[in-house]
Parts: C-alpha cells; structure tokens; sequence
C-alpha cells in the first residue's frame, strides 16, 4: 500500500487505522451482513453509532448539559446562512469578525438578515492578521452574537485565544482548527465545524448551541423551512443523515481520545508547527506570510524568496511523496496543512526535504 | 464475507461490485497515496470524478444541454425549503401533488413563501393511492410549477407516468424511483433525489433543472444566502462538497449504465415486483396495502391476514437473512424494498420464505 505525506488543506488527511477499520468492515458491518451505508439510519446498528458519536464530542469538547449537538449538511459555508436566519432578527444586530475569505461570506449572508457590525478588519492588510491574544472589544449593547473564524486555512492565521466580547455570546467557526486545542466553551453560544480538516470526510458539519443560547437567540417572526430550523437538527435526526460521514467521525473522535483528546491535540501540533516554523525561520530563504503573532498551528504557508522556483519545488516535493504543498492562489506559494492527522514524520519529512532543497537549489 | 438479502427502504443495498471497488481502493486511490476522502475536491482525481458523475447522470437520464445539473446536500427534505426559496415568490403560485408524507413536508415549506393549491389530495383515504395514468389536472393559469412525488416509499405507491398539467413544468423528488425507467424529461423543469435510494449512500442529493425554468421562475426579490441559491450548485462547486458519497455515486451510475441504463432497470423492476405482488394475491393469506392501479414497483408494503402474527414473521425472516421487512409505523406490516441494486435473488428468496411461511404458519 502506497501513503503520501499529506498535507491537504481539506479535504485531508485521515488517521491510518480509522481507514483500515473502515476498510475492513466496508461490506459487512458487526456481522450483520451488509455495508453501514446500506442500512437504516434509525436501525440497531446506526442508533448506537449516532449515540455514541454525540457522547464523544461532547467529551472531547467539553460540554455539558447545558449545550446540544447535532450533525448537519453543506458545510460552514452553509451556516453563514442558516446563523443569521435562525439567530438574527431583522431588527437584531450581530458582530462579525473580519478576518479571512470565509468571514467575507458570512458577513455577507448575515447581512441578508440584519445590522452587521466588525469590530476587526483585517481586509486592508490581505487579512495577514487576527486579534492579539487578550484583545478587547466594546461590542453595542443590542449585539446578540459576536462571529469569528477561528483558524483561517488561506492565510494561516488563528486566534490565539477568544476575543474578550464583554460577556456577548461567541459564534464559531472552527471548521479548519477544531478538536486541535481545548477552547474555553463557556464564552460561547455556538460552535460548528466542517469535518473535512480535523475530524471526518467532507459532507458533514458539527453544530453545538448552548440551550440559553437557542432560547435567546432564537427568531421568532420569520418563517423558516424545517430543516433549515437549528432546533430539529439538536440531538436528533430530523431526516436521513449523511449516514457513512458520520460514522467516520465516529471512529476519528474515537481515535482522537485515545490519543489524549485535545490536550494531547494541542501539544502534538505545537510541536509540529514549531519544527516547521523554525526552518521557515532559519534564514531569509524562506517566509511565512502570516505575522507572527497570528501565526496558525494548523496551516502554515509559506513562500521562497526567489518566488519563480516555488512550481519547480512543488514539482520535487510531490515527487519526493510531499502531497498538497501548493499554496491557495489568494497567498500563492506553499502551505502545509498539518491537522490532527498529520504524524510528526510527515512534518519532518517536508523540513528535510525544506532543508534538502535550500542546500542543493539555494 | 457474510451478505443477507437487503430489502432496506433507505438508506439501502448498494451493487456489490461497487462496494468491492470502493473497498479495494479506500486507502489509496489511483496510486496517489492517499484515500479519495483525503484529497482536494479541486485536485486531479476528483476534478475528472465529478465531470465523470455529472456525465454519466445526463446520459442515463437523457438530459440534453438545456439541463443543469448539481449535488446539493441536506436530503430531499432541505429541497422541500429550498425549491419554494428559490422558485416561488411571495405573490406566486404552484401547485402540490399530495400523496404521503413527503408531499406534506413539502407543501408545508412551500406555504412559507406562496401560494399553494392541492389538485390532488389522498390524505384522506391514508394516502393509498396517486393520480391514475393518464389524469388531466387544470391548473391555474399564474401556476409555476406542479410538484410531485413520484413513488412514496411508506404507503408504496408510484406514479405510473407523469400527471398531466396542461403545460405546467413539473417539479419531481425522485427520491424513491430515480433513474429506475425512463422518463419524459421534456415535462420537467426540475428532478431531485436523495441518493440514498437507488444511487448511491446517504449524503448527497441530485439536482437537474432545465435552463429555462431557471430563467423563467428565479425568483429575484428575495434575498437568498449563497449556498441555498440553486444557481450556485449547478455544474459547479461553491464550497466542498460530499467527496464521498459523489465519489460513489459515479460508480453506481457506471454500474447502471453497464447493466443498460434505465431501460433495463425497468424490465428488471417490472419482473422483480411482478414476483413479489404476485405472491401476495396469490390468495388472502398476505395483502398489499396500496391500491392495485397505484402500486410501486420500487417499496413493496404487504399485511399478514393474520396482523398478529407479524412481529414473528419479520424475526423469522431476519434469522433466515431477509434484512430490512419491517413496515413503516405508519401502515405497519411488512415492506420489501426492491431498488436498483437489489437482485432478483433477493426477491425470489423471499417469496421462497413468504410461502414456506404461509405452508408452515397457515
């Protein structure tokens, strides 16, 4: 079997043994004598799996009683709409916080809903950027939530730490850093992810909303679609879910304590990012392009100096079996994404290969 | 490997060959070295997938190119919201077929954002029959479009040809009976389906919709967020979307199309549900639930004379490898479900049981 050092910005890379289990048990789950795609969602063998996939996330985030989880569909991308029109009253008003590609679509569906304001805007620096840690922000008293994205893949910068909102609800993003560090839950009201960076396939998306939060917050003059309704979604199944990208979540949250749940998450990919940044560092060779203070422990890109050999050192890398280093073409150059996933030895293997390659090309 | 007889109503059997590929390549696809879930959904090998999927899908349902096509996520029943959302202004009209318990999820979204008229309606009657072959229905003139379900997989009825509406575009979920014969597609402005049926695992739906209807019924003074516009999806991409089921997909439709499309998938449909409903009028020993002229080729629900005796009839059958009978709360019983994939051994190892059962138990 042939595996690449992956380094994906997401769809990415999966844990190993989560893949071999899932190949094992593709055509006969449990015995029972048939695929767990090919068997109902309400049946003895998914209901147990749904269950236990809501008790690991709440372990794994920390939740209590207080919040609700659910598994929904069409990625982050669709929240940004589905927030503001559950949460967002046409007179109501919401604070985003302006730090990438992805906080541009969702301030613009929110604004579809109601007043939008950003207390941080990073569009005039090319979003190279984020809050500092402790940063303070005095938010309008009518503020119903305050928006941000936690980890931004494109320019690969990350909040530190939450941004000090004054006590109004958090709403997050965390598609691309999530489960990868514990987060202080009790400043938030809702937290959603993609799962395609950090903890599955693509084609589902984690939503937990703090029950004060749902009964605050939630509209109550506009008339909003069953399954478009947050509420039908928490801790039940409204309709068939996406019944296989779920049961791989499963089976990563699994593998994700096991290791040392996020704690342990936090640690691996401080090292990981550490060894990655300080050969970026070593010399001018090569930059990253995100200031320092926002660096992201999660997607690190970076760029040559002499910036016409980054397609022949792309060319190399994918040669040499380092998988996804091109860059996005808003930054251009490289980026490795090196989620939970992503071993230490994928990690040393492109700082060998950074290090190869300045020594013979530099 | 261990396989029973699948009779699941959905999410159900897939073909075996396809399941043997997936299995086969889980880990690494195309020599890449990685799995197709691991990948970029923009990069070399998904890229030529989803132009692959959307290819074989206008081939097998003979869509020229006045036909778009997309993969939205959120089942059906995100369709049921969207639709309206999208084609149906505040001041418009359209009409709903109402035959079960999708109609009636649809038709409530669908008064959210118009006017709504029900030339059909079976409620009353639980729904056990649909428009005969061949039924006229005069619509208003301002009419849309008129929605329907094409087969109802709870009572087990089906369409058997599209209902006539003097010209009003028809909107179909196909859910239950897509691409299981041909269809006049020129009626149609729209056809959706949940995969999880006759094409693929759940966590994906189809959406084909002809350009003009597009053109002609977008409604333009609603604001809409981004995702939940249909013109964003259709033959592209906006965001990720669900590599895996799509990636599957592909391969049921190759499956589909190498068995003779449609057109073979009918006769084969027609022989397997002739042999089942066949057993059941045998004599009074087992009933059909839905009227005979309304009956589906695609959900078989049938009653024991004896209703007692039911539970025992569905563990026996279980423990002699028929998986998946038990009937929906809703009409109770028992109900085979025969899609695409299920083979007509399948089928005939049940109606071997049903009349042992009747011999050893009558």
């Amino acid at each position: 079997m042939h595996r690449v050092h992956n380094f994906s910005a997401g769809p990415s890379q999966l844990p190993l043994p989560v893949l071999k289990e899932v190949q094992e048990e593709l055509l006969d789950i449990q015995g029972m004598g048939a695929s767990i795609m090919e068997i109902s969602h309400r049946g003895k063998i998914f209901g147990p799996i749904y269950d236990q996939v809501r008790e690991r996330l709440r372990e794994a985030l920390g939740l209590d009683d207080s919040w609700r989880v659910g598994f929904v569909t069409g990625g982050a991308t669709m929240q940004f709409g589905l927030i503001p029109m559950n949460f967002l009253s046409q007179d109501g008003r919401a604070a985003y916080f302006h730090t990438g590609t992805w906080s541009k679509k969702a301030i613009a569906d929110a604004k579809l809903f109601g007043k939008v304001d950003l207390p941080f805007d990073s569009s005039e620096s090319d979003f190279d950027h984020v809050p500092p840690p402790g940063a303070t922000f005095t938010l309008d008293s009518s503020t119903r939530y305050a928006h941000f994205t936690s980890n931004n893949t494109i320019v690969g910068t990350q909040f530190a730490s939450e941004p000090d909102t004054g006590g109004v609800p958090l709403v997050c993003d965390a598609s691309s850093d999530f489960l990868s560090r514990p987060i202080d839950v009790d400043r938030y009201g809702m937290i959603y992810a993609g799962a395609q960076k950090n903890v599955g396939p693509a084609g589902v998306t984690i939503v937990c909303i703090r029950d004060s939060f749902l009964a605050s917050n939630k509209v109550s003059d506009r008339a909003i679609p069953a399954l478009m309704n947050y509420e039908q979604h928490l801790d039940q199944m409204p309709n068939t879910p996406p019944v296989f990208p779920i049961y791989m979540v499963n089976l990563v949250l699994g593998w994700l304590l096991e290791q040392g749940g996020v704690t342990a998450m936090q640690e691996k990919s401080g090292a990981k990012a550490a060894l990655l940044y300080d050969e970026i560092d070593k010399d001018d060779y090569y930059r990253g392009t995100a200031q320092k203070e926002s660096r992201s422990v999660m997607n690190v890109p970076f760029r040559l100096t002499d910036e016409a050999a980054e397609a022949h050192f792309i060319e190399k890398a994918e040669a040499a079996g380092l998988h996804g280093l091109k860059g996005h073409r808003f930054v251009g150059g490289m980026r490795a994404s090196i989620y939970n996933a992503c071993p230490m030895e994928s990690v040393q293997a492109l700082v060998d290969f950074m290090d190869e390659y300045r020594r013979t090309h530099g």
